[in-house]
């Protein structure tokens, strides 16, 4: 029996993540790896694949989000776990408040991109320009026709 | 010459983003549209699937990231613009920042969820449970072999 709880211990299930981050390091790949469990059986493992998609939201978290709500057939994760081997970056940490998961368990620390470099708000290089209110009033009567019809 | 300065402006792309968005709408989605620029023309359209793809994740963001990257065969958005109906969320915003797009321009505000709470930190919702450093060791490891390897 003790084999039994060993086996489904948080370092158990961390360990499945790094297996994945090891898939990414032989890809020549950042070694991010990420799985999803769900009552104690694992949904979803992922590792991130930014260079071998060219694509800089293919992060493991991001990955495995998407394959646990296809594995369920349901877009919220609310319920599970996720575990990633590096604390998730600010985008990660957006879709992971979207999928409305119940636990995340990061192992290193991300001390310059992780979710925790929020409350400093650096989040864009300061030569990013950004400006709002480009026929806003449109954008926003197409959402608030949207709702209306929704709510009828 | 007018028509041509005009037809550049932000409100006509904004207006080309919108009809991304309208597509949303017409297919009971949230109604975001999203559109990239570059070198004054547009490289990539998205609009928001997270319902039909069943999928949080499914921005008009990340999918008109993920698509300029895939037309110019290069991760970054360097020198890119993106127009998008509502101010990105955090997720969005976390994405955006690793694309390392050059200007954003967005119509609505979103002030529930929109990237500009980041300075509150209220990220997530407070029964969310969040732990680290397990297996930290083993994970920034893996993490300092990777660079070591790649720095040889």
């Amino acid at each position: 029996m003790s084999n039994f709880l060993t086996s489904f211990s948080h370092d158990f299930f961390m360990q499945e993540a790094l297996k994945e981050a090891q898939k990414s390091f032989d890809a020549g790949e950042i070694p991010v790896g990420a799985i999803v469990v769900h009552n104690q059986k694992i949904i979803a493992r992922a590792h991130n694949m930014t260079e071998k998609l060219n694509d800089v939201t293919a992060h493991a978290e991001l990955i495995a989000i998407t394959s646990a709500a296809n594995t369920l057939n349901f877009k919220y994760l609310t319920g599970c776990k996720l575990y990633v081997t590096l604390e998730p970056c600010v985008m990660c940490a957006g879709a992971l408040a979207w999928s409305q998961i119940s636990e995340i368990y990061y192992g290193a620390n991300d001390l310059q991109r992780g979710f925790s470099i929020l409350t400093h708000s650096n989040l864009f290089p300061k030569k990013i320009k950004i400006e709002n209110d480009i026929l806003a009033q449109e954008c926003e009567e197409l959402l608030k026709k949207f709702f209306k019809k929704l709510r009828r």
